[in-house]
Parts: C-alpha cells; structure tokens; sequence
C-alpha cells in the first residue's frame, strides 16, 4: 500500500470470547472433550426452540413480503408495539420514531460509538462487556475510559469512582450501563440507577443502556427499565431478541431514544446514526416481523420463566460450589447469565499449573501461556481448559485489570453443570496451591 | 451536551433514495397515486419468491440450529461453497478464511470504509451508489473523491481521470469498481477491468469491487470477475443474495479477500474488518444456511434466467421510450435493474415546471423545490413526481453534478412499465419546453 | 476558499492581555488618561536600562558576528555558561547540548505544546499566565485541562485536584509549573515542588516549569529551581532574559532539558522541538552573545537587587491597599510582579456600575459591556478604565472561572503607585456598593 | 510516558542544510579542511557590515525603548514605512495593519503551516526550501504535497503539473511561490506568476509567496513582487531584512497581507496567526526599529548593488565552470544567492567513490554512505566533502527525487570561489568515473 490505511482503533478490536473458541477446536483436535461456558448463546448449549414459536416463523417465511427491505426505523408495527409497552410503564414516553432497528446489538453499538466525534468519550463500566468497551476505545484510538464495578459491593457501580471520572475528564460525554450486567451478572436497585441519572443531568451528559438481558432477572431481585428513571436527560436504551426468545442468529435488536429533542447535539447525533442506518438501507426484516407475534403468544410468558427459574437454581448452584473456595471472590448472579469470579490481589503466579495427561495438550497449553506480558488469569483460563475441558473466558479480556474469569450458566443438564463448577473449584483450588 | 458528540462525517450521511419514500408517502395522503421507481426492491415491485423456495426456508427455519450465533466469518459450510465456487473459474484462489460474511453489503461497506485510516482514502465512480459514497465520505470527514463514468461513452470509467485523480492524490490508497453498475446499469468490458488492475499495481493500491448485480447481465454483454483480473493486487469483492435471490430483507451478503497475503498493511486491514464483526459476533445465520440449498437446486438457474429475460426485454422499452427525447442522453442498461439519464448541460432551468392539477399536491411541490440550492434535477424529479405519480431518484443524489435521474427496470407488468416510460418521456419534453 | 483552512485550536488563542490595549487606546482618543498596569513590560513602565548594559549591547553590534545565525541550540559559549551555572547547583547536571534557545518563551511554549501530539495533554494552572493555557488549548483544540491554584491557601496548587486531575484523565500526559507565578505573584514552597515531581513520577508524566522569574522572589520567601527537585523525572525548565535584565524585545529565552535521555518518548519528543527549531534555522543570536556578559557584570547583582527591593515595597503598599477592602480576596505577592485580586463569589453583578463623567467614554463601556455572556470581572474592569484611566486585565482572560483582576507592581514612581491601588480600592467598594 | 507525545509530524522535521554541519565539523577535527557553502548566511562567508549600518544599530541600542515589547504587529512606524513602499507599486493596496513581524521568516512559516487546518494542504515546489517543506508536511502529518520546478526548463514551475496537483486534490487549498528561488536561484518572469494567480483564482486557493530574496536579481532578468500580480485572490507575501541587510541574526521578517478581507474563511485564518503571535507577545524589537533607516540611508543602495553585481559575476563563474560537466543539468542563478546541480537520471551509482588521502575521514564518509536507503547524492555530497572539503547540500534534501545538490555564491573571494567550482566540477567528473 503506498499510504497507510489501518484504523487508529484497530488494536482495540479484540473479542477473546470469541478468540478463545479457536484454542479450544485445537485442543479437541487433540483428544480433549470439552464444556464451552465461554459464550452467551443459549442455542450452542442446547435451548430448544419451542415447536408454536418455530411455527410462527415458518408461517412467516411463506410470506413473501418477509424477504424485501423493511423501512429503515423497522417495520412500523413492531415499533408501534414496542412503543406502547414502554409508554404503558409511565415513564419516558416514545413515538415509533423513537426506535430504531439494528442487526443485532453489536450492530448499534458499533454505530453508537462509531458515529460519535472522535475526541467525545463515553464511560463503560470496568469489568465490561467487549462488545461495548472495544468499540467505544476503538472511535477513539484509545483505551476505553472505565468506571468501577466493585467486586466487593455485589459488582454495583462506584459512584465516587463514576462522579470523579466525570468531573475530571472533560472528554466525557456519555455513560454506558449495562442492566443486568454482562459479564457480572449483577442486577442493580433503581437507586443506583437513579444516581447516575442525576450525575448524566448534572454533568450534562447522556447514557447508553444495555438493556439485553432486562427481562432475565431473579434471586428476588429487581430493578428499573431506564424509561423509569430517566427524566429529562437525553438517553439511548438497547433491547433486543438474542438472549430472550432466544434468537441469537437472527442479528435482531432495537434502541429506544429517550428526550431525542431536549438538546439540539443529541438530537444531531441521533440522526447521524439513523442516517448511517439509512446508509445501508434497513435491518433484517424477518424476526422484525415475527417478535411481537412470539412475545403475545399465550406460550410465551412460561416459556421464559421456566428458562429463568432455571438461571436462578444454576446460579445458587454455581455460587454455592465456588463460594468457599479460598482465594476467589464471589457474588452470586441476579440477573441475565454470566458469573465473574476475581481472584484475590496476589493469589496467581507466573508459576501455578494444573496436572495436564495428555503431553499434545500440555505442550500446547505451555505454549500458549508462554509469551511474556500473558496476562495471569489468561493463564490459569487455559490451564483450565486443558487439565478439564472447562472452557471459560480470562476476566482481563472484559477491559479490567481484575484477574479471573467469566462463566455462563447456560448448560442445561443440572448434573453436568454442578460437575462443571465442581470441576472449577476444584481447578482453582489446586492451581493457587501448586 | 458538555461537549461536541458530532462526528465529522455526519454531513454526508445522505441517502435520497430513501428520503424521497417520505416524500412520496405525504403525497400519496394528499390523493396521489404513485408509482415506485427509486429503490431496487424486487419485492417491493412484486417479484414473487418461488414456493419452493420458501420451503426451502420454512424448512431451515423448524431447525433449532438456524437460531444460533454462527461463526464470526460465516457458516463454514456455506463458505466452503462459495470458495469452491470462486475457486472453480481459475483466478484467484482462497480459503474459507479468506470469505467473511456481513449483515448485507451495507454493513460491508460500512466497516470496509469504517475502518480504513481517517487520512486514506478510496476513489469511487460518479455518479455512485450512495452506500459507497456515503460510508467513504464519512469515514474521512470529506466530500467523496471521484473519478468520472462517462455518459458519452456507456457510462464506462474514464481511465484517464481515474490516473490522474491517483497520481495528483496520494491521499488515494484504493479504487472502488461497481460492475455491474448501480446507478447506471453499465456492464464493464474485461479490459477496462484490467486496466483498473493495472492502475492498481503501478499505484500500489487495493481494489474494493461490489459485485452484487454479477449474474445479472444482458442484452449480450459480457464481463468478468474481479477475480479472474486481478492477478496479485491485494482486492476485496462483494457478492449478496439480496438482489439475486431476491432476499433484501435477508441483510446477507459477503466480502472475498483476494491476495491478503501480499501486502502486510492490507492484511492488518483486512484483520481489522475481521475484527469488527468479531466484536458484533456474526452476521445472520438464517440467510447463510439456506443460500446454498437455494442456489443449487434445480429450478433456480431457470428462476433467475426468466427474470435477466424480463430486465433485457424492459431495458430496450425503457431504452426506445427515452431514447430520442431531446435534452437528455439515455444509455441502454445491459446489468443490474438501473437505468440512469442525464440531462444535457444547461436543458434544466429554475423555471420550469409540470401542470398539477391537485392543487395541495402542487403547493407541496412547489414548496419543496423553493429553497434555495434545491438542486435542477430534484427539482424536475419532483414535478415528475407531483404530476405523474412516477417516483424516480435525482442523480445528484448519487455524488455527481451531471443532472438527471436513476430509475428502475422492476416493474414486473409490460403495460404498466411502458406507460411509466412512456410518461416519463413525456413529462421530461413538456418540463423542458415549459 | 474551496476547504476549509482554520484550524481546530483557532478558538483557543485568545490574550486579553493585548487586547485591552486596543481598548484603552480608544478611550485615550476621547480624552481618558489612562495607567497601564496590564502588561508585564518593565521598560513600558519606565524602568531605565543602566548605561553600562546598553554599552555591553553596543559593543556587541559592532562586531560583524553578532548579525550572522548562531547554532540552532544557540550561542554555544552561552549554553556552556548557562550549563555551568545550574550544573553549580548540584541538582540535576546538563550539558550545553540540552540547552535550546527560543525567540522568548512564547516562541519555546509554542513549539513545547504545538508539538506534542495532539491527543496528549499539559495540565496547566487556573488561573494560568494566558501564553501558556492558549498555547496548549490550541494545539489540542479543546479548552484548557487545569488544576487549581488556591485564592485561599496563598494561592499555592491544590495538590489534591491535581491528583486526581491526573489519575481520571489519561489524556493528561504532563504537568506545568510556573513559579513563582504569573498572575498571582506566588512563590512555591520546596515541599509543593517535591509533591508534584512525585506525582509525575507516580503517573509516568513530564514536567514544565516555568523559572522566568526565579530571580525575582521577595518578602522573605524561598523556593527551589525545579532543578533542585526533578531527580530522575523527565523535565523541561524555562528561563530568559525579557524580565530579568530587562529585555523583553530581545525575544529571548531558553530551555534547559532534564533527564532528557531517561525515556524514550520524551527524547523523541524534544528531538522533535530541537529540529522544529533548526527548520527556522536558529533563535537571535544578538542577546545570546551578550547575556553571560551582564549578568556577570559587577553592577549587575546591584542593579537587580535594587528592583526586588522596589517590588517587595510595592508588593506590600497593594496589599495594605486591597486587604481590607470587602468582597474581595487578597493575597501578597511573594515573587515576579503581578498581583491577582479574587471577587467573593456572588459579590458581582450585572447591574453594577462606576460614575463615568466623560459621555462618549461612558457610552463606549456601556457598549463593551452589553454583549450577552460578558464576564463579570471583564465588566468591572471595563469601568475600572473608563471611570478611573487604570487599566488591568480581567481575572478570567487567565483560564479560570474565578473573578477579579491582575494588577502589575512595575509602575516605578510610588505616590503614582499608592494612588493607582487607592483607586481601585475605592473603586471596588464603589462598584459593589453601586 | 504513560501517553504517546509525540507529533504526527514529527518526522517531517528534517533540515540538511544544518544536519551537515555537524559531520564537516567532525571531519574537521580529523584534519579536513572545510569550504562552507552549504548554508545561505553571508555573514558567516565573511560579508562586512558596513561602519554607517552599524553605527545606526549601536544609536538604537543606547535608547532603552528598543528594549521593550513593541506591538503584536510589529513597531508601527516600520509597518507604517512597509505599506507606503509596497502602496507606491501601484498594485495590491495595504494599511499598516496589513502587515505582520515575525522572528524571522522561520517563525512566520511555522505558523503560516501551523495554524492551517491539519487537512487543508499548500502546494509546495519540488525542489524546495526545507523551511517551507517540511513545515507544511509537519503540520498534516505527512509527506509534502509539490508541484515541479522544470531543470529542463530554467527551474520554472511546471504550470500543467501544478493545475493538475490543483484538480485532481481536492485537499489543496494554497499555493506555495519562492520568487526569487532557494534554492534554484531561478527567477520567475511575470507571465508565470500571473498564470499561478489565474489558477489560484479558479480554483479558489490562497497564495504564499517567499520573496525574501525580491532585491537580488541579476543578469539582466526581471520578475514581479506579488502584489502587481495578485488581482483580488487572497495572498501572503513574507519579506525579511536577513538576507538583504544582511542581518539573518536578527531573525525579523514580516508578512503582508492582500485581500485578507475579500474571503470569510482566509480572514480568519489570518486572525488566528496574528492571535498566535499575540499569545507570543510581539517580534523582536530592535531590528524593526533600525530597518528604514537602513534601508534609506544614502549609501545603502549603493551597498546593496556592490554585492549584486558580485553575486551576479560569481554566478556566472559558476556556470561556467560547471555548464559543460558532462552528465549533470546545469542552470545558471539568476537571484538569490543559490545555485542547484542535477545529475542526469542514471548517472549516480552506489559505488562511485573519491580519493580520500586521510585514512580516518576516509572510514567515516564510507561509514556515513553505508546505511541502505543513502540517498545517491548524499553519498557523492559526502565523498566530495570528504576528498575536497567543499560542503554541499544534497538536493534530494529540498523535498524533491532529483539527485544533485544546492551550492551558495557566497564565497567573497573570487580566487577561493572559482577553486571552489573547480575542484566540484573536477570531483564531478572523477565521481562518475570512478
């Protein structure tokens, strides 16, 4: 090339979640069997579709109008329902033109924080889902700019830590929650939301809410869609398809824009981001069509609560197998489904190893931690996947400097998933001790 | 907001294509009846999905696995399918891994673009299909760099303009080749592809091709793939299923890589695009299942033929009906389902105008041609709008100054498609005689 | 113009300082008398230059070599005896080489700040002698990143808003230091000194400190030549002649770069400003040759003995003056010749206002003062002029959202003196009375 | 450093003409014995300033107000005295307010490049002054933008080339002239001047002019200042008293302004220099306050035609002892004081060498020409330092391909300067041979 064309954010595309699946095809290459808990697919671990809601698709399909461009928003009436739920809550009120459609989460997050100035920075929570942190640091060529999640605290946001870095950075133009949290798992009291409103007012600020995983709560707990807490401060919220019905594939989710006309640069922003949606014409149109079908279905309500009584008794489960294990911190999850565990400061080694039998795997495994800067808990995720076939993601790959890792409660089989964190526990124990 | 949140592309986020849809809606209230020129949706034309087709969805969609994430690239499978068929012509060769799948081509074009270094830059045709110019412009921040398809001589590139606008601009790291062609519905010879090639060489530069129309040609033309041309110049191609299938709303489509290899800048580039769908996980796993069951079955290559016939027939129609009009220079499509005209330099007017005779339809008009800047052709489009009811798109809005307008072959009725033609032909002679 | 050609940090060179001239000389138009006290220009003020320097000068321009370019570093002689005088000292050791003269500090602050990268910063103090804070906001094209100078505590820094202004931003990339200080008059304390080189080392960063005035420290104060204090921290001191000797039109000052080699980015960074230097060939060299000359001169400790003792008196006469004046807050200065009176907050309004009897001179601040969002303190100082002829420089002209003023201590005849502070004096109490 | 400091254009900062002191100065130490001609300082060649114009400095110097700060703009008499003269001309009219004093024209363009948008480029010659060069490319991060001066053709631009640098970059938004020449020594005629103003005026650009040399001109050529030519296309023209007076130690130049006000967007660029240069206070004092009464002393013009007529003779020993060298393209100067060498395309190899009898200068000239990637005429440039001790520039440091070198007609004894020419065109000779 005569010129240089590689981004200034290219070195901040990094999604180890991902990565680390092709490690694991590998090591299976190698003889190992393997349990993937990396990533939040609930297909891949075995959901099934219910039959009445395939059948809504397959009726869909048949329909030719299913495969042209919908509008550029989304098809109207699915945003004529969206709207009228969140406008039945009684918070921030919205018209259809309020929402707007993207392929999937990913999709608008790429667009949320691709389309901002490059200078304008939007906080995300440390540890945070990659999907949010590599593309807000990749507009900016940078790091991504953090506000504490507090491992001692139930992984609540630190308010301090948030106020300061606020006040003390003037690039700071927005707030990212994630509610309930990924990786965490964290789901947040309504107070803790509303001081954040207030500091976005008070600072002048907007948020992003992620927003995914909003129906997916449980261990008693409970919390606020943002529409309820937000009054008039200018706001994003993210919904989607993926994780609920679940529909992963179908690259299906949707923003709602809140108080898009209380300040005349949000409101530009804004439409930058539906003019880049315009751009490419549309989003898919098919599960457009076909959601508001599946979540009136008279089937659908039980359907999700039987999946989430099953989050709920897999996540006393997992809490209960790690919970006394020396030298890890755990919070039990309360929402969507993923578990962080943080080992304690100074509890890893460059040195600690597990008994691995198979010399191919051992020998790949001691490769790959070799390379000097490898992070610690890197180390361990791999020793782990190679002693037991667990698979799991190095907590540092979710842009913080916590050593430990993330751990999805979607396998199915309840002897296979207490196994599983029995499995971890054991591994943790022997590793620090080795 | 606290701080400046624009992005300094926002200004040209432009796609009238779709912006005019808004226009014609709030006519159509006020008693129009309006016939759809401007978006190239065969669906939205009528095109009827063959039932058999639909099956072969409604089949995939009874599957769990259709639901899940597929890998980051693409279904494997299908893109096993795809390289073997590249691979079979006897040009370039890849691997899977050098196929990379995207929620349609406009989310292609936007990371393509997205992604390269603010400072570099690709030159695109003018005029230009308003996704490339949009997304490049963007990206730098800058008007669209061009080079000229020349109306005189089919709409082919001016190869001499394209030199030069490399060789005065080392800013330009990369050529964009449409072919065939939207807006222009031009089919390039082999040897104006290689020749662009060629250029690409000499200027160590890479090439970006949208080759969505290629199985789309006619009235006896011929051309190649860029893979057959490209020898060992680093290159992505484009290929889809929206406009072929048709499945639009599939937002399906995806890159071939060819010689990533060659040039260690063009390979972290091309890592960087991997990247990006990395962090949005995958693109849609439905469209990428079916497309190769679709392709390969029987009645398809028949399916397809029967509607290339139909877009010959109605090129020459269109062709014979504009033709000898005076004041504008009219090439025969021979790809794609695009025709696009121009009016000969100083034939438009600020005075000129169509007899409406609704009357809110004509104050609506009126009003929205008044402002100043308004450019001849949008002017003329709207008259031809406000007083036939045939919507077609100004070809300003497609990054030239030459003036004229873009309409589609996809009306699927004979009679309808020759009184549309007819009427165009003549609204352009009492536009231009009033 | 076809482009746009102003630049991003145009917005940010503002100096108030030379402004207020233009102002004051139209008033003296219509009949004002007019006391500059704004501009640090001793010569201006009517200080004498001894005969025996301008002797030293004059037998300088004799010499043919004195009209030729010296080396781009400077005069080498020069260099070798500035060396030896801080290498004296016994803190950090130098040689000639990491001398770089400049055509006086505004030309070293512009290329130190004008050539770091753009996304890298230098907080500054607030209130900050305007060169500084201007130069930086420029090259960043963003307002200032400051920590506080403290009204309340001898306006030395708040170290604590200067941690935390480091630890949130990471932007913030180095430090400025200018003491004593411009426009307050301070003097640092060694210990505050050592404080903020360890916070530099704590945060990997650099420092700048500005010594034009290290010579001219009073009332019984001390403080530390950064050299004293910078042990192994990268560091840039600033020093010259303009208020020293003194010689402002000789545009000279230098640099003296500490630990130049301890970090590889900071060497590059001053090779950077060493050859944006040798592009412009090289500094002045006439007042190169002749510094080592006075200041080793046998009157010259003497002569500038006599002129801190001057300032020291008037020091304390504008502090007897101010400190019992209500609704401000007064601090005496300690060092260099400026003063910085605070208004409390609140104490100012928009109503407030002087007796001008001059009618055209009334109208005329009338008119300066009306434009919506007019500072406070800009107001004040606007009726300050016209009421009285003193002329000084609004307090926030110096990157800061404090009100009040700046006032000189150079005027050298002390009844003109004690009645120019005897006028504002009442002047304040008037204006906050009114 | 915790954070990346360094410039985007850092390594733009090159500057030759001084980089080579430092190796003859080391050779010098090994014995060689040296001819300087590589720097343009005529004070440094011996050049005498005369008693009168010296005496005219020292009355300067004993009057203390040539110590103080004078105006942002420079002291108004001598801006007063500029615009009569460059008024008489009868072109382009200006006010004092016009004009601009800078610390030489080195600072005036660092911030005529500097405080241009980063993506708005000057049109530079090629070959060209570094000062010039490499200001412009460090300001945008990249490499210089030029457009040909013909050797084929008396160095003039190459009109076709430069319109299409215009067109074909829509990042172009200034033209660059030196008129004289540095460092070709060619003088352009009024048509070719003329014809750039056209294009400016086309294109909509503005136009930087170098005249700093506009009083040397000799062999009975003639060109025009800018002001004649430049109608009403907004224009910088940068004037100095170093080369001239000559006083290049003084570092004082100035520019003027035409037409600042017949453009929104130059205006304010022009504000933003002067505001830059207000941050910095104002220029150098005394050397503006002796310059008319220099420039009309009595026997100034006299002086200045005395060393015209030298450097007039002496260009045509240089020519003609160089014009009939076989395989180099030689021009002879017409103004300035400069003269450029270019060897034939093919001639220079990487193997060519000198005689060097001194062992030790021997080893380190092949030491210096080993790295790979030595330019070729660096590599002659330091063989003919090291065999003769005549220290050239090589030309491929003037941000052009051609390999040659820059020469100056400095040398004052014309016994010393023809052996000069001499032993080069010798060296010439045996170099290609060799």
């Amino acid at each position: 090339m005569r010129t240089d064309i590689v981004h200034i954010g290219a070195g901040e595309l990094t999604y180890e979640i991902r990565n680390i699946v092709n490690v694991g095809n590998k090591l299976e290459k190698l003889g190992l069997t393997t349990n993937w808990e990396n990533i939040g697919d609930p297909i891949a671990k075995g959901e099934k579709i219910p039959s009445w809601m395939k059948e809504i698709v397959a009726d869909a399909v048949m329909q030719d109008l299913t495969y042209g461009y919908c509008p550029t928003r989304g098809v109207l009436s699915t945003r004529e329902f969206i709207a009228a739920e969140t406008n039945k809550r009684g918070g921030a009120q919205i018209t259809p033109d309020d929402i707007l459609f993207f392929n999937g989460l990913g999709d608008a997050i790429s667009k949320i924080f691709g389309f901002l100035k490059r200078t304008a920075r939007v906080l995300v929570p440390t540890p945070s889902y990659t999907t949010h942190s590599s593309a807000e640091a990749a507009h900016a060529g940078d790091k991504p700019l953090t506000y504490i999640l507090d491992p001692n605290h139930h992984w609540y946001p630190d308010l301090d830590d948030l106020e300061k870095s606020i006040k003390y950075n003037p690039a700071v133009a927005g707030i990212l929650i994630i509610n309930p949290d990924n990786p965490t798992g964290a789901v947040y009291p309504t107070h803790i939301l509303e001081s954040i409103v207030e500091l976005a007012k008070r600072y002048n600020l907007f948020i992003v809410c992620d927003e995914v995983y909003h129906n997916i709560v449980y261990n008693g707990t409970s919390t606020s869609p943002l529409s309820d807490v937000i009054g008039d401060v200018p706001a994003i919220a993210m919904r989607g398809i993926s994780k609920e019905m679940p529909w992963p594939g179908s690259r299906c989710g949707w923003i709602e824009v809140y108080n898009g006309d209380k300040d005349p640069m949000f409101a530009k922003y804004i439409q930058s981001i539906l003019n880049a949606k315009m751009v490419e014409v549309c989003s898919t149109t098919l599960p457009q069509v076909v959601f508001p079908k599946v979540v009136q279905h008279p089937k659908y309500q039980g359907y999700l609560q039987e999946r989430i009584a099953r989050y709920e008794k897999f996540s006393n489960i997992a809490h209960d197998c790690l919970k006394d294990v020396k030298g890890v911190l755990v919070n039990r999850p309360n929402g969507a489904f993923y578990m962080s565990v943080c080992f304690e400061s100074g509890a890893l080694t460059h040195d600690q190893t597990l008994v691995i039998d198979n010399k191919e795997v051992r020998a790949m495994v001691e490769s790959l931690v070799s390379p000097e800067g490898t992070s610690l808990d890197k180390r361990f995720v791999y020793y782990l996947l190679g002693a037991t076939g667990v698979c799991v993601v190095p907590l540092t790959s979710f842009a913080t400097d916590l050593q430990g890792f993330r751990v999805t409660l979607l396998e199915r089989d309840e002897a296979v998933f207490r196994e599983v964190f029995e499995t971890i526990a054991i591994a943790i124990h022997q590793y620090l001790e080795s």
